[in-house]
């Protein structure tokens, strides 16, 4: 068991994360940033796979240019740094490594919120994944959809999330059986 | 910024969440699992749509049962409690909800694991997912494929990744543009 303080603040800093679109210019501390990737790295996939990589995007160029392909990824335009995650696209694994994505965006964003650096998730749709391998040099049979937009909180950036809300537990919760509250 | 002291203490504890399959039979404390659900309850997700919902099963002849379904989940059978994860079922929006599936696993082993409990995951296939709906009572339309086997682990469990390791960074990262290392 993790001393009382120490539960209380991860259990906080885990309820408080939140997506953050705009940004300060300040670039990412070195460590912040291999420390991201570290967590990242030892997210657990099925059967162990890992069937991902990563593109470290922080050339302002690169970012604006990514930041107006199909999809939803305009933050990256204002991001400190972007990272693009590269799965392995094996069309019989689809469902695993969407859920795989999943999970190791929830990571990376944890660790950056660590730092107290906000992040957002973005999707590239359509046309968007293609250009996106093209301009980066990605083999076009890997599958790049998810985008991260890293950096510190604009000053008075409202984080989505705390003007919506979330469901309240008991509509979301069933005990033992669906229904049963 | 955090404390170094906790920021090094909530890095420390992403890296090492790690999948447990076996148990102690000991009952979950009901604080815990009221925070489990709370932190998977602000999980954020693809428009705010938030399309799950949670069946806590605790009974032990319906983990049994659940266990021997179609798929990997096995460890329900050994685990104090186990979360059915309900997703929407939207067909229009299969990736998505698979996606944002992964982040809510994800954010469930953390917060279990800030309590010091371990857990796996586990997915139903097949008839498994059409059985879990019946025998659970869930309308047919959702999509019922997760299951996360929660509970403190047992004496000498050596959880898989300790075993199996990662890929290293340097194999895995790329600089501004993909095969720069």
């Amino acid at each position: 068991m993790p001393s009382e303080e120490r539960l209380q603040d991860r259990l906080a800093w885990l309820r408080r994360l939140r997506t953050v679109r705009r940004f300060r210019p300040d670039p990412l501390p070195e460590p912040a940033l291999r420390d991201i990737l570290e967590v990242a790295r030892w997210t657990g996939s099925a059967k162990n796979l890992q069937p991902w990589e990563f593109v470290v995007v922080r050339d302002r160029t690169m970012l604006e240019r990514l930041s107006q392909l199909d999809g939803f990824v305009w933050h990256l335009a204002g991001a400190a740094a972007g990272i693009v995650l590269v799965m392995a696209g094996d069309p019989q694994r689809r469902a695993q490594e969407t859920f795989d994505e999943g999970r190791l965006s929830e990571r990376i964003q944890l660790a950056a919120w660590a730092y107290g650096i906000g992040s957002s998730i973005g999707w590239l749709v359509g046309d968007g994944q293609t250009e996106a391998k093209r301009l980066l040099g990605i083999p076009p049979e890997r599958l790049v959809r998810t985008t991260l937009s890293l950096g510190y909180p604009a000053a008075g950036e409202q984080p989505t999330s705390v003007i919506r809300g979330r469901k309240p537990l008991h509509e979301l919760t069933h005990y033992e059986r669906y229904g049963q509250r």
